[in-house]
């Protein structure tokens, strides 16, 4: 499903006190940033919140209303630290409810496992009432789709599967395409260089990405268009400028 | 410097569209949590944004006044598309300048450098009036402190060094300590447990982080709290409480 005219954008929520404190590197906005660039959808802003009922409300309804989707990580668990359905619920106005295929799920899940579907486990089956689920074939808990907010798990390897399930099922524009040169090239040198060439491609942006390697100062510059010739027009400009410096470059970025 | 009674709170703007392409994992999150736990300094909230002008003005006026402290990273390079100072300039009301200082390290630092101190690299001493540096030992380009707002690197090299320079300077409060403990529980079956204790014992707070390895589900419980007799207590509680359920666990997690 794509609409090449207009242009899609989505959210991101990080959920977790984890992150907030250093113990965690998050991995999810990469996941989902990568994710959402093949269904033609641009990641536009990301807030991290802590498990905080207030801060997670705040958050999801300054962002749900101002994209196509937002997305939730973490905070869907069976503990006491995770709230995000109730505050999704309340950023959404709606009771929780127990959704009744979540439960199926879950008793057949936990039938032959010790102690079987709990009270603590039954939290997993609560949702934002009329939201659907988002299946997980890696644990029994499922994600949720409430309205245009999707709550993915805070386990990144079980929100891949989630957004495998999710693939293609997102209405989306134009994938935003990349080309990526790198090079030993110290960005200070070619500053005038990229503004020009990205000034002379309309519809094409330059950005410059420096690193420290090996002791030695490089950096990579990715050029990103929806459209593919512009695309290609402007990777050649750039190569003939760096070239005309007399600077080493690689396709494809080191 | 310590004021133990008050909890001083930072906020985090991570500018750059290389994370919400996906492209790069930030690594600057953690990296800047960790130093502010040291610090006494909660962090409290993170927003990633793009290389927009708007985006980074709107972000840094709504987490600068209700934060002690601002921390962005991302955007103070040489080339086109590093516009932080710009917009940390427009979030304060103040315009551009020189800095002579931060000319003077720069003059310094390229003398002997091929093509000297060009203009695109003069664009690394700009700063909003008024402003501070913080010292950079790795590369010429210093960070900048504009009343509560930090701007460091994109690189986390980088933005390593400039916290190294600001370690011991910002007045903080009690840090928040914590202790972890790990098994291969599922988190499900200890729910119950986990909430009792933490009810228990106020001022701790006891965080679930479940996770899937080698085929198997475990779990971290990180508990924290600034006084460390809770503490003690509270973890002396919950193991207690996990060998009676005859699970086992590992003092400092797995």
């Amino acid at each position: 499903m794509t609409t090449p005219d207009r242009i899609w954008t989505a959210a991101m929520v990080v959920i977790g006190d984890e992150i907030l404190s250093g113990r965690t590197h998050d991995k999810n906005i990469a996941q989902v940033a990568s994710w959402l660039q093949v269904q033609g959808i641009r990641l536009h802003e990301v807030r991290v919140v802590s498990d905080d009922m207030d801060a997670i409300v705040e958050a999801v309804n300054a962002l749900r209303v101002k994209h196509d989707y937002l997305f939730t990580t973490g905070g869907i668990g069976p503990t006491h630290d995770d709230i995000t359905v109730d505050a999704v619920a309340q950023a959404l106005g709606v009771p929780v409810v127990i959704h009744p295929e979540a439960r199926a799920i879950l008793e057949d899940y936990y039938k032959d496992r010790d102690g079987g579907l709990t009270e603590a486990r039954l939290r997993m089956a609560r949702v934002p009432e009329g939201a659907d689920l988002i299946p997980n074939r890696m644990s029994a808990a499922p994600g949720i789709k409430a309205g245009n907010v999707h709550l993915m798990a805070g386990v990144p390897s079980i929100t891949a599967q989630m957004l495998d399930a999710l693939t293609g099922t997102l209405e989306g524009g134009a994938p935003l395409l990349s080309e990526t040169i790198g090079g030993w090239i110290k960005e200070s040198e070619v500053a005038d260089v990229l503004r020009e060439v990205e000034k002379a491609h309309e519809g094409a942006q330059i950005g410059s990405y420096p690193f420290f390697r090996e002791g030695k100062t490089g950096a990579n510059f990715v050029i990103r268009s929806t459209d593919r010739e512009t695309l290609d027009s402007c990777v050649d400009t750039l190569c003939e400028a760096l070239g005309e410096l007399g600077l080493d470059f690689t396709p494809g970025g080191i």
